[in-house]
């Protein structure tokens, strides 16, 4: 990693990136709404969107965009989310890419959308249109935070991050912004990335890397094990850096998939840290699985698990509900190998609790805002990680008054 | 339903049936933690057990006790669940069946176990030697509400229920005692059930229909999506109403299985009502699916949604939600044919918020405490229904401090 430097900021670190965000008045509470970035020159884009199989109509509008290969802008609303809205909906998110390009002067097949919010509800299309002239004049190079901003919904914090690495000799810039606090897992879950990097990448080789890295980075985060219909990680690479082109196999990939993984891997675990109602960010390590997949289906348990998420959040070392999580879990499991450690301190070993377990020393860990629980299965050499977060009363309180 | 009468009181409205329960101290609370079910003729018996791989020592006693068949008592404690325990564990489950057998004067093998509580911890048996004398003791005609009381945890009430039919010309009862308010679903979790009948049944009979009835009561309930590792469903029939053999496929089964039904789905109902921090009762029906295997998973999905268990929390009819968790499941779904409707009001209509819905008429509806979600996939003839509750911030409050 010393080949990285962080840098202060999030889409515009990147050379030849504007972005901005205005308050359109989709929003009830007035808040900045109506998110732009936009590459000065046309970019490779390549993207990916939820699985979930009812999607909103800006997804399946990105979808059919994206099929380019080209994008120059991606706009993104939040407050409506424009999912379940039919014929209309479509043609609202249409528009909005019609009327994007226009003000930008380039085809609307360049304009990628996304939309967060309520669902079963059409845009209000009059405030954006009057918005969008506004929201295209405060495109500026300092305009990440806002641009940041104005795709939050519950989120108490705007996300961005921002990179250099070196590829083949020239620097490269990263950047991202990112949303999402609920219905984060797996296979992404109301939330957005939006990612720009100045690096010059073959097309299908930007796809690839771009599917692989969310695999590695928005697939193993879990706040509730929802799953939204709006879910979209995109990714315009401008190639201003003008490095050797990056292809599949070829010179240079190790550095930028490395910067591009960890890039993506901090956003997604500010999505985590920022979960509704969350105050910790656990990683859930298990090690000893009979396969990778194993690793992955235990940890994803853990890591979902109600009771287990509620002792986090009280603090509570009932190692007790790990066990029944991993008991549930399609993982292969015997439950007189498994040991089970907080940090360095191991409390369960062979599937009981440790003799001299220092119950203090856990406790005292279980305070702290960030840890891991590692778990070995003591069956084989699958190993995975998934981060989560804890389940408050504030987020049942958040989520019984959502729309209302 | 005609030929069914329900009666008063739960296991002891059944002939030949005796049951008591005593506070041990195993509870903190100083309350009720020992449970004792007891026929004075040796009985048939049959059981279902969690599916969870890591199983408590009386589950794996259990297990092997009623694989021959016969069972005469049915031996349970609240307050330490005895997982996780080890050899230790084995051995104390082990005592309890051989000294309960002692003072019962039948063999040790027809006794069945069960405990629920803590993870992790070995049984005070010091005390339960102690109580176990007073509890034989306290076996009473009228002993079925302390012995329904003496299983509790969390739960806020006991559950009891019993009913008499016909069969074959001869009235059957049967009565049962439940447990349970979280790690409800699916596949039974921290639930007990004890079912008691003097029916003469064919011993191949009473396993297949167990199996049976409980995948179509308590493997339709869910509270919170986690498992146990305790559950357990034993259901023990004397003989003693003297009917015509009970047989597969033979006369007199169809009422008979139809009473199992109505007094397991009616505990079932009693233990989602009661889940952890719940409010309200929620059917899930889902129609139209592809197939009936497609209906449950789709229903689970919805009964599941932390993000829809919390609008029902709220009163909130975020539909939205519910179209999310269809669209998440692995039911096929085409997003454009679902109607969902609460009650008799239709809300949404090929996958819209429908014109002229009267929203104020299902805000009313999910004011009450127990309505129906009718979900139409309009893809086929697949029908199921899955009964959940809402998800509230008591559940939360309830869960982080558990074992502290």
């Amino acid at each position: 990693m010393s080949d990285i430097t962080w840098l202060d900021g999030g889409v515009t670190a990147v050379p030849g990136v504007l972005a901005g965000g205005v308050a359109a008045g989709i929003k009830p509470s007035g808040r900045k709404d109506l998110s732009l970035i936009y590459s000065t020159t046309p970019a490779r884009a390549a993207a990916v969107f939820t699985s979930n199989q009812v999607k909103g109509a800006p997804v399946l509008v990105s979808m059919d965009h994206v099929r380019g290969g080209i994008a120059q802008a991606i706009v993104a609303n939040a407050g409506c989310a424009n999912v379940c809205t039919g014929e209309q909906g479509l043609k609202d998110a249409r528009e909005m890419t019609r009327l994007t390009g226009e003000l930008l002067k380039i085809p609307p097949k360049h304009v990628l959308i996304a939309a967060t919010g309520v669902i079963g509800v059409t845009l209000p299309m009059d405030k954006i249109r009057a918005a969008l002239p506004k929201l295209v004049k405060s495109l500026s190079p300092k305009g990440g935070r806002a641009a940041a901003e104005a795709i939050m919904t519950t989120d108490t914090r705007p996300k961005e991050a921002a990179l250099r690495c070196e590829v083949n000799g020239r620097p490269v810039t990263i950047g991202g912004i990112a949303k999402g606090v609920a219905m984060l897992e797996p296979h992404l879950a109301t939330m957005f990335c939006f990612i720009v990097t100045d690096a010059v990448i073959a097309r299908d080789t930007l796809g690839a890397v771009t599917r692989q890295v969310v695999g590695r980075s928005f697939n193993r985060v879990t706040v509730d094990g929802d799953q939204s219909t709006s879910d979209t990680v995109a990714v315009l690479a401008n190639g201003l850096a003008d490095n050797a082109p990056l292809e599949t196999g070829g010179r240079g990939m190790r550095p930028f998939v490395r910067a591009l993984d960890a890039l993506a891997g901090k956003l997604a675990r500010m999505l985590v840290a920022d979960g509704e109602g969350a105050t910790k960010l656990i990683a859930v390590t298990v090690r000893g699985a009979a396969s990778r997949r194993d690793a992955l289906a235990a940890a994803r348990s853990v890591a979902n698990s109600p009771l287990v998420k509620t002792a986090i959040n009280g603090m509570d070392p009932n190692w007790g509900r790990i066990m029944m999580a991993l008991g549930k879990s399609p993982a292969r499991i015997d439950q007189d190998k498994v040991a089970i450690s907080f940090n360095d301190e191991t409390l369960a070993e062979r599937g009981m609790l440790r003799d001299g377990v220092r119950l203090e020393r856990v406790r005292e860990i279980m305070g702290g805002t960030e840890y891991t629980i590692a778990i070995d299965l003591g069956l084989g050499r699958g190993e995975e990680t998934v981060w989560t977060c804890d389940l408050s009363e504030e987020y049942v309180r958040l989520n019984s008054k959502y729309t209302t």
